[in-house]
């Protein structure tokens, strides 16, 4: 095996990391700019998403000049493949993150108003199984992957509970609507996030174990 | 160039319009089964979407083996690696469509409620961008590409309309809730449509050109 071409599979995985890192923590900075109001926070997850995608395309780049250059086949090839999925499912909840950030613009508008205990129970969840299904690839372990398609299920619950308690909500209060649509907002963000990370879950596997479970027994609730 | 090459790119490139054709389709059926209110409907959509994650996982598969065994470079490699994202773009455009179609269960309970005119508005403008990215990619011609990019804008200004109104419907009714959530979950779907439109778009223009028109210039406005 080429010792050049085993240094760049390594320098992929070491910025792959950087970029997931960078998407964990502007994840956890949206979250922290919704629960605390604070619009500087907002603008700082704006700023570093603009980071996440001029990273995304860097890593774009390099795969394609592996793939061009050195023409790996087998185990590497699944790599560079996965590589190059869970680079877009990550600059994907980079998005997200925005989308939630966002809400602040709203949620400023009502000081008193308090975000229903769903959302940080979701918050945890997406970022836990975020972190699973980055690891399981780290540390080549496909068990944390298997762990993250079944915890799903969980947080599709939840966005519907929240979905549930806000109709109740708006129902008896009307001058609650915007308030009520926005929360909606930041629970289908965290519901999408939580679903990218199955989405990593799964090219790990595909990565590890040549086994494609997408669309599979596991068939997920499509919300 | 090897012949049996060619003709595994010509038939990647005819399940892909295969696979949009599919997911077009199925598109246009999650309208109909909201606009008409048809549970029947609803339940075809979700029934072809497993035959279109089906289809997504062959196209994967194709992939795969053509970069294993032929190990193509340059712009063969850009086709490719662009069926590659453009097949997951159109997997994931099929996962809206059941979402939209998914709607029709809360619906069928407002008998006499009308979706707002935005709402066939956006959905002619995201098929419109749907047709003119897959059309760009089929006929190798970026100018149809470029013109879905500027499109997009329209979407989101009718889909922030579109909440909006139904804010405003809400405050003045508050027993429109529900349904209100439901049909803003719709906007935010269609809005979700043109978006992976636009990835497509990218896509297309990345394998024309080489030239990576990704969070540059036109800056998508995050929604």
């Amino acid at each position: 095996m080429d010792r050049h071409f085993q240094r760049e599979l390594e320098s992929l995985k070491t910025t792959l990391i950087k970029m997931a890192s960078m998407v964990e923590e502007n994840f956890l900075l949206a979250l922290r700019a919704v629960m605390e109001k604070n619009i500087e926070l907002t603008h700082k997850v704006i700023e570093t998403d603009k980071r996440i995608d001029k990273l995304e395309l860097e890593i774009d780049d390099a795969v394609i000049d592996l793939l061009a250059l050195q023409q790996p086949v087998a185990s590497d090839l699944r790599f560079i493949l996965a590589a190059l999925k869970i680079n877009n499912d990550l600059e994907r909840i980079g998005d997200h993150a925005v989308n939630i950030a966002e809400a602040t613009d709203i949620l400023v508008q009502y000081p008193d108003a308090e975000l229903l205990e769903e959302i940080p129970q979701m918050a945890e969840i997406a970022r836990n199984m975020l972190k699973d299904s980055l690891d399981s690839f780290i540390q080549v372990d496909p068990s944390k992957a298997r762990a993250v398609l079944k915890t799903d299920d969980k947080i599709d619950d939840l966005n519907r509970q929240v979905a549930h308690k806000i109709i109740e909500h708006v129902k008896n209060n009307s001058k609650t609507a915007e308030l009520g649509l926005e929360i909606s907002r930041i629970s289908r963000n965290l519901e999408r996030v939580a679903d990218l990370t199955t989405n990593i879950a799964e090219e790990v596997i595909f990565y590890i174990q040549a086994r494609v479970v997408k669309h599979h027994a596991e068939e997920k609730d499509q919300k």
